[in-house]
């Protein structure tokens, strides 16, 4: 187990109603708020008539940046510091699912730089402030709400690259479960797969001691295998909803990889194909994780396959340690693509075969659980195609 | 699944060495320490000279409260806080395990009161200030390196009471598993059965919805079933030092209780025999434990058993519940009795009958998973004589 830093200072009131706690939060940090949401359908849930409302029962001014992005862009981004910038905001208000917190994030460091966001993405320049950012989650799926990372797209270039400060973390997230109710069949399935595949980037690296923290995986994992179904048929079930908002945040808020952090490997395989096909992100991980798996599969990482296997799908453990892996992969196949119904090929969603070997070859990954080339990159995209 | 604010602000700097961490963490909260601990073992194992050698280093001045009682009693806190008031103290910091962080969480709050602080834990008086704790964690046991609460006994009285505020939470905790390689079988054997007794005490709720979190507990209990063996054969494994100490902290800091929160049973029925009789408490807590759950398991128990039963223990489930509730309990009974050597009955640790009245008449447990009258906790006290 490696040596770790624990500080996860958002602070969230989760459960029915909390958005109650929304003015106080906001009066704690600033005066001047910016709004951030995506297309319409917080004002047609009513979210937004709540939210307004009760900023203006309590004296709370601000302004908005609306139409942010599935992939949020780079372009969005700076729009919104412009936004800040000319209105003195002192505090970002994200309400939707990750792409609209990521954006709030990017937007926050973006208001104290002249420049491009995008040359803080690509680490040409640093960051030299930070606004706070309080996010309200209307979307169980990246665990922005409690993370320091971000995903911005740059249309231009066709990249879409992560960002990662300790200052991004939000410093509130309210969570109310009920909020999801109105996630399509689509979104929750995505979303669920998402989270399932945050949590597997970590499950499967090198650290093997890290037995507490690989038991607290297996606990999200079992918990969205549980509940996924359940919110797809009952999208109004409180516990199906509940279960799986809090196992978004607990994918990635750095909790399971204390210890045992180490490079993702499908993540950044999937932001290839969003960038250049911006294709929903979790639907693009539940395509590629499955053939991943199988591509990684060797007599040095059977054993943690078999555990995965037995400990996440109650397959019981064979004599042949292959067989038991296969059935753990087999079992991860049929529930995204039968139980969730995510569409299972690359082809399915939009993407096109001559595109395959470009996004390839800008992936070399190194230092990740077993490291792939762009070769072997290629090899996976078309197995999933 | 209740509302609940997830709020668990503690900087934690986990690992080998991490004492380095100390210096600059004292400077951000204050300028003269109270250096708290309790015999004199952080003399022989180094970990004091190693301290105040970095205190030397780094220009930090420091008072002393030595001498803390296992059960840390409430005339050393007295002691402390006046200590703390005659040196302008801004910051205490606790080396050792629950007693020394307990007893270090009263001191930064009792140096505000200028009565006696047991008013305070017996909330006769409001606390009105508390000065910051960091805890340097030498025994995985308690949790009180990361959570809000302390216990202290007034030996007069024969009372040992718990508090919990907000402010109490340590502000940093350093936990370098290397420091618990010196504990002894005894200490570890009886830190292993408070963590799992931690976990149970909240495991075993009235609230049946929140499965990621019983997960979570799950998986600190496999932890402890499966390092405590270990850490007994060989007290410098690493690794097995390093999952309990992080069990430790997570059986108890908020997180597996948020949503399903209820006050706890065994506890107050331990507290009872350890302000009478002094003895160590995980060993107080490990010999009521299996006796508590024979008689709270009925009709309407026996499903959470079940689940205990094969998700701890993997013991198959069999047809009839009952049984497999039995299974479970008697496993608990062994792990604490046969595997960790902890001694079974209330006798073989110096209680006599004659006091089992006088304890059980104390407590009226309302509330709880299963209420019980001072009859049935006399009756449990007698099955474990």
């Amino acid at each position: 187990m490696y040596n770790f830093k624990y500080d996860i200072g958002t602070k969230v009131y989760f459960g029915k109603d909390q958005i109650e706690q929304l003015p106080a939060s906001v009066k704690e940090y600033g005066k001047k708020v910016l709004l951030c949401y995506g297309g319409g359908s917080i004002k047609r849930n009513g979210i937004y008539d709540t939210i307004t409302g009760l900023f203006k029962e309590n004296g709370i001014e601000w302004v908005e940046l609306s139409g942010i992005e599935p992939n949020p862009r780079h372009t969005t981004v700076n729009r919104g510091a412009a936004i800040c910038r000319e209105n003195d905001v002192d505090v970002v208000v994200a309400i939707g699912g990750g792409s609209t917190i990521d954006c709030a994030k990017a937007v926050a460091f973006a208001k104290f730089y002249d420049g491009d966001a995008w040359d803080i993405v690509t680490r040409k320049a640093k960051p030299t402030g930070f606004l706070p950012v309080i996010a309200v989650l209307t979307l169980s799926a990246t665990g922005s709400e409690m993370d320091t990372f971000g995903v911005i797209s740059n249309m231009d270039t066709n990249d879409k690259l992560g960002f990662g400060f300790p200052e991004s973390r939000p410093v509130v997230a309210i969570m109310d479960p009920q909020y999801t109710f109105s996630v399509s069949k689509y979104q929750t399935a995505s979303g669920s797969a998402d989270i399932m595949s945050h949590t597997l980037e970590t499950y499967f690296t090198p650290v093997k001691d890290a037995f507490l923290q690989d038991r607290f995986m297996e606990g999200i994992l079992k918990t969205v295998i549980k509940y996924a179904p359940v919110a797809l048929e009952e999208p109004e079930n409180y516990e199906a909803r509940a279960n799986l908002m809090w196992a978004s945040s607990w994918a990635i808020n750095d909790m399971v990889g204390y210890g045992k952090k180490c490079p993702w490997t499908v993540h950044p395989m999937e932001h290839e194909l969003s960038a250049y096909f911006d294709i929903t992100h979790g639907v693009g991980l539940a395509i590629l994780t499955p053939h991943w798996m199988e591509y990684v599969l060797s007599e040095d990482t059977v054993d943690k396959f078999v555990e995965y296997a037995v400990n996440v799908w109650n397959i019981p453990a064979g004599e042949d340690k292959f067989e038991t892996a296969h059935k753990g992969i087999e079992a991860t196949r049929r529930f995204f693509f039968d139980t969730l119904g995510i569409p299972s090929r690359l082809r399915d969603v939009g993407i096109t075969e001559d595109k395959l070997e470009v996004m390839a070859n800008k992936l070399n990954l190194t230092n990740v659980y077993v490291p792939l080339t762009s070769e072997d990159v290629l090899k996976i995209y078309k197995a999933s195609f």
